[in-house]
């Protein structure tokens, strides 16, 4: 009974820990981001990046490693790396990375990702890239845990403990610190202008308050939660930037709810997935404006003739959407890198609503471990 | 009627084109080898890779631009081109990779692979690519097709007219001539040794005969079908060689019989997808002897565990899984590298019986193109 009491106010309020870590990420990506954002001087402040910043700017690619969620935040740095410090990047599922014989030189950096810093997967990858010259850096958000050891250096995500089993406030700083560093490379580079590099970080320093502005989606999420709850399959799509959260929005829903949601590049819908559409398919679709708003839209008037349902993520005040979707859900502004940060808020808490009108636990969800420690 | 009688005789006997050109791949395999592949000579003879030899065997990276069906030959290749020539590769979404401003040197080689050589997404990347002074390298079914103009130099599948919409024979194809191509700059780069190469070159050459072997599971994938025809769900779970397979298993179930498959590299089943496990999910695992063996039990045991349905491709003679799982397709043996060739028949022939028995329109699927000539 003791033990329910002090869960209880673990809780702090909150139905269940993964609601309260939703609504913590507000701060747990201004902890982050704090002591190492700078933007009143126009700076990014890390003692890792800076050390270990000559490894960086040579590298002849950068590989991440990683599992799960953490994979799916590999593949938003992936985009992040690409466009800021111009580096080819490579994102590897550290299962399959560490089998294959990779070949990795001593110009190669090899990023490590996970909340937990014991992925025994993740882990053994960075011991073979570490025997091959690699320099390993790591991200991890438990102090002090395996991996961070085993890197040459690293950023801790300072997202505090996370106890609910689906990753939501740990995704969301590895994304945080993540930016931060691909930004420094790509100044450090010359990759980036001063301006450009400048009005990034401001644009990101004003990424908690727009997540906090986005938690107010919740009411929204919950309505249409309600008609969706029962059925057994959904699609996520994305481009670009938006393409991992169209995974990690899927992987949220089949985690914690176990409804079949699969997340595809958009493009790729018409390469198959596309014969699954009909008037039992809800399609969650990322459209946030960017190079490829266009083609999305087309997307989503494919998937309206075949009478699919649309819950689409747009930014604020788009009507071409609005007028063709069954839901809508709009986000602040930022620059389009910074999106992932903002549109993955709402598909957590579709996903948790969902969840908890089927009557799922969602802080442990069946078959699920916390920290995959075997391989 | 005439119409009707004509394509019974294109149909050569077969109820679809889909079986037929199932069927057909002992010998379109034969024939993408025919004249390109000499073993009494241990060498390989291809006229596009002889004139761009240099330039494959200095590239920095090679980098695969496909969509659907052709992306999954591209991960396989990326292996195979790992493993035989050592050079690292990357394999991209065509319609993701040419709106991210790729980084792209004129020390990179790309290969675009395309069936119809007319893929709308794919035709933009390279050209993109070629721009940035890059190497282009198209494999293409369709002779003098867009996409083979438009590149420096290639090599055509000569898997012959593809009519189903759901491509069979066009990537066991693509993946007989990527073998080819990885081989030969292996050699060339003294990544393999002369007898290493003698020796997969005549294991390659047995293909075609196996393959036909395998068209003999037939009544077994029957039997199968007729068990789980009526399901909503499939997982299919491969690694290493395998794990494209699984991709490719899957989307041919989604896209002929509108089940929702999804594949996955079978590690990352713990990071999530095992959440959906229960009684009324069956998985597909291919799980061939390979450095993985042991793992992929592990996760065989896992699903039991939770009473999920094991549909198991494995080799020869294995009587560890076949005690384990619900359903057991022994397929000859190869080497490792030249397995999706021979797994890939079986998965192709369950999609077909299921779609079939649902009474699905499988040469010409819902929503589908064959070819996708828009953005």
């Amino acid at each position: 009974e003791l033990q329910m009491h002090l869960e209880e106010i673990e809780k702090g309020g909150y139905d269940h820990f993964m609601l309260k870590e939703i609504f913590e990420q507000p701060r747990s990506i201004r902890d982050t981001l704090r002591g190492r954002l700078l933007p009143d001087e126009g700076i990014i402040s890390m003692s890792g990046v800076k050390e270990y910043g000559a490894k960086f700017e040579n590298a002849s690619r950068i590989l991440f490693v990683a599992c799960g969620t953490s994979w799916h935040a590999g593949l938003v740095a992936e985009y992040m790396f690409e466009e800021f410090a111009r580096i080819p990047v490579e994102v590897e599922y550290a299962s399959e990375f560490r089998y294959r014989n990779p070949i990795i030189t001593e110009d190669d950096v090899v990023i490590a990702i996970s909340q937990s810093g014991e992925t025994a997967d993740t882990l053994a990858a960075i011991e073979l890239a570490k025997k091959k010259g690699a320099t390993i850096f790591g991200i991890c958000n438990v102090v002090g845990s395996s991996i961070a050891r085993a890197s040459h250096a690293g950023a801790y995500t300072h997202a505090g403990p996370e106890i609910g089993v689906a990753s939501t406030k740990a995704f969301t700083a590895q994304v945080a610190v993540l930016a931060l560093i691909a930004l420094e490379i790509g100044r450090r580079k010359g990759a980036l202008t001063e301006s450009r590099f400048r009005s990034l970080i401001s644009e990101l320093d004003q990424i908690p308050k727009k997540v906090e502005q986005m938690l107010e989606s919740e009411d929204m999420t919950v309505s249409i939660a309600e008609m969706y709850k029962d059925v057994s399959n959904f699609l996520y799509l994305g481009r670009g930037y938006n393409f991992p959260v169209a995974l990690e929005g899927a992987l949220k829903l089949k985690e914690i709810s176990y409804i079949h949601a699969e997340g595809y590049p958009a493009a790729e819908m018409k390469h198959g997935p596309i014969a699954l559409i009909d008037e039992n398919m809800p399609v969650v679709v990322i459209a946030t404006k960017n190079g490829q708003y266009e083609k999305v839209v087309s997307n989503i008037q494919e998937i309206k003739a075949r009478n699919g349902k649309i819950i689409a993520v747009v930014n604020e005040g788009d009507e071409t959407i609005r007028e063709m979707a069954d839901h809508v859900i709009e986000i602040p502004d930022t620059d389009e890198a910074f999106t992932p940060l903002i549109t993955t808020i709402p598909l957590q808490l579709l996903s948790y609503h969902i969840a908890v009108m089927r009557g799922c636990n969602v802080d442990q969800p069946r078959n699920l471990a916390k920290s995959v420690t075997v391989e």
